[in-house]
């Protein structure tokens, strides 16, 4: 913990040890922290070290890393000794998606039965030909971002 | 598409061509395509071809190439031509955590505002001696798991 001027984001600032945290694993290029308004006991937060806004700014390799270590800290989890039935692997990319801190994180929460965590969405099944011509225009979008077809 | 005996894994099913499905990407080691129950239009599910019920089974390397492989895609969803301001990157591992089928799959889900996607969890505050004492025990489930200390 060093002491010294804050940035604009608070992750930046848990990374400088400028903010506390209570951290449950770092390397070179992540760090795993307890977030301090869990869903659930454990509910913890896997960040980079590179301050990164979103999705469109993270490294591929970073967000690879970031992914093993949020799978290695779940199995943890699960074999830990806090009550852990369950994980689930959160990324909210945008406001929309309910993005919080403009740097990109990953939750890792620990589930329990009647943890009072719920996920509400009007799911309604769509004719295949709907899927087929919705999955064209994504393969077209992948496309032109990459220039080449895979699909 | 080949025609044959299903599996008892849906995915698998269509992995193998055996059930149908709307393909956003593929390559050696992974499959995406589209959820017949979408959360929103473009939800669509990443999945490794090996067949793994949950995390605990997943190889790490995998893994980290189902991430790269959705973080792509969640790149071409919000420079393509469907709605999208955001994206969440979902993974279920475990009934409680609303997992339905149990062959690894990472949910990719464009959003918008007034999409009808809602989450909800009772959040409270712990204090610091709290989330101290629990990062130590996570800590010390992780080095139980992976023989070392990284925190
Ligand atoms: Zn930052
Ligand atoms: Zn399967």
């Amino acid at each position: 913990m060093t002491s010294g001027q804050g940035t604009d984001c608070a992750f930046c600032d848990i990374v400088a040890g400028t903010a506390e945290s209570s951290v449950v694993y770092q390397d070179d290029l992540v760090l795993a922290f307890l977030d301090i308004l869990p869903f659930t006991p454990g509910h913890l937060l896997v960040v980079p070290r590179e301050h990164a806004p979103g999705l469109a700014d993270l490294d591929e390799e970073l967000g690879a890393h970031l992914f093993r270590t949020a799978h290695r800290i779940a199995r943890g989890l699960r074999a830990g000794p806090l009550p852990c039935e369950g994980v689930n692997l959160l990324l909210a990319d945008g406001a929309v998606a309910f993005q919080e801190v403009f740097h990109v994180h990953l939750h890792v929460i620990p589930r329990t039965v009647r943890d009072g965590v719920r996920l509400h969405a009007n799911r309604r099944q769509p004719h295949r030909a709907t899927l087929d011509l919705m999955a064209g225009r994504i393969r077209d979008a992948l496309t032109a971002e990459h220039g080449e077809s895979r699909a």
